[in-house]
């Protein structure tokens, strides 16, 4: 069984830059997916902003191992319903690919509680992403340094919370440095986030990326049986307790009653 | 000048149940605030629900060091607005302390990107908190352990991202443990959690808990200058990177233009 | 190509105590190499401290991908030029899962940079390990919590660095809390360490402890080719920048020297 | 009472390179001590490679709050008491500030565990460093960067464990990046790295850097009483349980024996 991964584009530049359609005639999404279907073990599929449910309706993310999204112009128009169904599953152990300007996608705010706020400049600059854990699993088969001719520039403070690991961090020409590969778990659920990915350039083209992408997609992916409930938060009755315990004092609940949230 | 604190108390069963209100005349709240009053390098006033703006002004949050939350009942009924406010205050510098059944609150689960979920169990059953960082500001003046003799089970597993540090973990008499006092930063921002405080027992009144209390005070207080947008993502115009780079390639965004969100 | 995997142990209380070859007539790294090998992903052999160079000479450390240690009687009588040499390899790649009474042995402390102190009593109490990162890899197909109806106490405060992930706590008959499985990454190499395991009780005949052990030998595997000098620190040339520049100020090196440690 | 720190210096190319000399004619050492000795909070002495027990008597690292290490040449001619004495001390509470080259001291690569590595090039080249945790208290009164016109660089990837917090990324004119601030905690002592120092630059004359230096002294220092032993492992006997047990089962150990290390 292949792992099942989605790929998520916004899909709004490719459809009024003509930039960005020559780049990507068939959407970023449909170039990162065509990168990941390049691996065996991976089966990629793409859903768009447009689409119903834009395109993760609950029993596709069920049945997804592991989401990928790229977002910028539309972040506001993710439906909050989406954003939540998409935070449960990766409680519920779907990996989650934020790419880019995903930055400020509503659902990596919201699964990391801080502002993911950055510096920025569109110059086509140099960046160079140097690893920093090496041997790293999203790192295999990668140099401990490579280059992008163009890129946009992201530069620190990047407004994250500590990550579990910094895999990569980026130097760019014009001065700046960047945590551009950073892990996080969120529940039962492996969080990556990517930082190059400007749709003015060919960055989903080059061979490395490629390779972070398939590699990310392998590390991300949780094969346990999703968690049903991620959320539950069930009592233990007195009389279910491991050790015998004999209730005392008073109580605001009564036996059997769900939480107060 | 004195660590400026504000204890934000839900203030519902203080109100409805004789059993809270006999143990909290003053409000749990209040109870809390003489505990930090009684240390003259904090000075701490209430805030309630039931206040406009829940007692949580703007001109109020930009002002307070250090804000300590209790919840329970009516977490849905906090206004959304105010929750971007703290959270936005906490990413800026503000500390703040997460209570007992607070792990459910909007704030908490906002600034965690997790479910924060447990299980429990209201039983009046004895907790043992025990000390995991020697000497750790929080646990100044503690012993390594110290007991609760009724206190309500909370259970692991607790859908938290793994802490910065963890600094207590208790073991329950039905047999349960949990993570009881674990740090995380967010932004400039100081976050603590502490499990004790269960409404109908008389947490806030003991010496240990109070120890605590004040401890995490100081420990969350940063005393620098509040950051003033902690939010913004400004562009670095190309003309002025910090070494000298020409524009190259095509460009989405137009000079001195905000970015997308 | 299946998982390389040596138990080492120490051997000791087993050619000495009744009880303990009672238990475990092969030796603990025989019982333990026999429910690894019991999963065909999975090849395990032994190791002990009374063969030449501790039955880890270099070149069998080289295609070891993981390596157990178990010890506690004669951690004082382990090699220093053994223990380098197991450091390194785990820096370079090998997975390392230290047992129990490990928690004071030379190699664990090495890693840790710390005490791995601890308190202890032996008394055949009851221990139930719960699980605190539910869908935890080194935690499949387990329930959230499991017992052991004897076995030795370890108690907090236990002296390691603030984990990469808590993924069980253990609670006590007896009253004591304690982080009973933690991992790390130290350099390429990830390093579990799992506290149950005294050699008087049969906690390695016990299924899910069986089963936490063959989980965490796939979760360490670092399948990445092993990095040939993990300490290098090489010199990079002014010529062979990655950015043109020019040599300036006065300098302590010559061109192509090696650098002070 | 102000914060007690001792700067330790190795001394040895102040004594042997007349750039070195010229620049630091009371040692790097003494320029630091100087640099903290400005803040009436602080009293900075040194301490040196050539003293008796380098400078570092049992009975003055006992009234040190905090300690900084500056070495580079004579790493090997640490005593190993002397490493050990330190190292205990920090598990203990006391501070621990590391400069520049002395990621290759003993201290630093015992408390971290990791080989510390780096790649490396003296070409007197323009260092940048990027605060990545906005308003930290090491970066008190700092911009969101600062330069360096000539530093010797360091580049990734960094044989570190992964840092509890990242406060400094610095981006290299030859094209590297470097993680040049870094905080950990051992036991109840709190860690800091700092990359700037190359002996042949005026760097410890830079205002922003002796800013640094300072703001980490107050950072790291644990104004808690220092542990008396923070190796200790005491046995619990069954009779001092804190819940009523039964001892049950075989046992290696007689009452109130010491346990195995």
């Amino acid at each position: 069984m292949t792992i099942q991964v989605v790929v998520w584009g916004e899909n709004v530049h490719e459809q009024t830059n003509k930039v960005v359609s020559d780049l990507y005639p068939t959407g970023m999404h449909g170039c990162i997916a065509d990168a990941l279907n390049s691996d065996p073990a991976i089966t990629a599929t793409t859903a768009t902003l447009q689409q119903a449910d834009h395109g993760l309706p609950a029993h596709r993310l069920a049945q997804t191992d592991v989401l990928l999204w790229w977002g910028h112009a539309a972040h506001g128009q993710v439906d909050d319903a989406v954003v939540d169904r998409v935070a449960e599953q990766v409680w519920a152990g779907m990996g989650l690919i934020v790419l880019h300007s995903g930055h400020f996608s509503k659902i990596f705010k919201r699964l990391m509680g801080t502002p993911c706020n950055l510096t920025w400049r569109e110059a086509g600059e140099r960046e160079r992403l140097w690893l920093t854990s090496r041997n790293h699993p999203i790192a295999a088969g990668l140099p401990d340094h490579f280059e992008l001719e163009n890129e946009e520039m992201y530069g620190e403070p990047f407004g994250i919370p500590d990550p579990m690991e910094t895999v990569f961090i980026s130097w760019f020409q014009g001065g700046e440095v960047f945590r551009s590969g950073v892990t996080y778990k969120r529940g039962a659920g492996n969080v990556f986030y990517f930082r190059p990915g400007h749709e003015t350039y060919p960055t989903y083209h080059d061979a490395n990326i490629q390779m972070v992408l398939r590699n990310a997609v392998k590390w991300a992916h949780n094969p346990a049986k999703r968690i049903v409930d991620p959320t539950a938060a069930p009592n233990v009755p007195v009389a279910g307790a491991l050790e015998p315990i004999v209730e005392r004092g008073p109580r605001l609940h009564h036996d059997g009653e769900e939480g107060l949230r």
